[in-house]
């Protein structure tokens, strides 16, 4: 790459953390964790939330923050649980924006009701590359990893899993009917993120969920993260 | 999105373009007609292509361009095909780009056999938003679905879904064990791009990849598209 379009992107990378630490400040001042939910598109993040919120995350009240290139598919899905679901969206007219950045975040900031809310969820867009290079305020970044899409995405699409706090392996009812091998998929996300926490589930079936709503719930009562 | 920026995208689209029409004309003197391959990480595009181009295309003499963050797994595994396979990487030290570009394709230009090749499938990032927005010099588009996505794709990533000229829905074999209704797709996929081609496969069991192994020889015999 061209050393003028690295500082460019450097300059822009650097921009949108000055805007995500103020997403953040403005968060902790409201007492409110903060969750970045990845994934590659159809990996099952939205039927995960629809698992967790479903059932409640006990004394911590939650909130979605949904980002999509366009409409409002998965918010709508989510309303029916009762948890308030903010919808965010990038399409500016063409294409639309591959991740969430940080400004996309603040300008959705007076739409979040951060009063009524202790962990806010943000679902970010499906896309296994930018949403890995532009935090948004988050205190705790989570990727879910579907056994459909192949256990060699931990390298080749290392960044993502090396920012991560938590991975989510998602679709184990899936394992019967794929090609598969979970140890080699732990494998090769130790190569890129040695001993990162994991957990397999099936949002489908429910197996393992449980493990992922304990882990929400000890996000929204840990200390801030330091920024 | 501020209008700033949107004239800065627009600037760099058509930059792009120009660059993508060199390429197409490059392509076009050669005799290659060119395939750019799209999908969603996971959604099987490339053992697509170890299916048709290990049975071969019968007179058509292929090749492939890799496209990847990262790595050259792909390109690994496709070449025990005995095909010509160029591996081009988008990291340029950090997250990598999550596409290809005109660029990027022109730069592997000179490393490409154009002699011994009559069709060119490029096998772009997967990423199901902004491949849909860069040309790279392509006769004709292909995007690989599959079925472990959901049925909802072509409403929240409608671009990808609008550019290109078939949509191929893959891991069939998965049909009995997820939920995803092929009608309700393909009525998606009609309000986004009503009555493009598409075709059913499972690039595991094979079911349905005669179809698209004859599309790709058709594709290397049509006469160049009109840049």
């Amino acid at each position: 790459m061209h050393r003028t379009k690295v500082k460019v992107v450097e300059d822009a990378l650097d921009a949108n953390n000055t805007i995500a630490r103020a997403n953040r400040d403005d968060f902790d001042r409201a007492g409110v964790r903060v969750v970045n939910l990845m994934s590659a598109p159809g990996a099952g993040k939205t039927a995960l939330l629809e698992r967790v919120l479903g059932e409640g995350l006990g004394a911590v009240r939650p909130g979605v923050l949904e980002g999509d290139v366009q409409g409002s598919y998965d918010a709508d899905r989510l309303s029916v649980l009762h948890v308030p679901v903010t919808q965010l969206n990038t399409d500016p007219g063409f294409g639309g924006e591959c991740h969430l950045d940080a400004n996309m975040v603040r300008s959705a900031l007076p739409a979040l009701p951060l009063a009524e809310i202790d962990l806010l969820v943000i679902e970010n867009v499906g896309n296994l590359v930018c949403p890995a290079e532009f935090r948004v305020g988050e205190d705790l970044r989570v990727m879910v990893a579907s056994v459909a899409e192949g256990e060699d995405k931990p390298l080749k699409y290392p960044l993502m899993f090396r920012v991560c706090d938590l991975v989510v392996v998602n679709k184990i009812d899936l394992l019967p009917h794929v090609e598969f091998d979970v140890d080699r998929f732990l494998a090769a996300l130790d190569r890129v993120n040695p001993g990162v926490e994991r957990m397999l589930v099936s949002a489908r079936t429910g197996e393992g969920v449980a493990a992922f709503r304990e882990w929400l719930i000890r996000a929204a009562d840990r200390a801030p993260a330091p920024a």
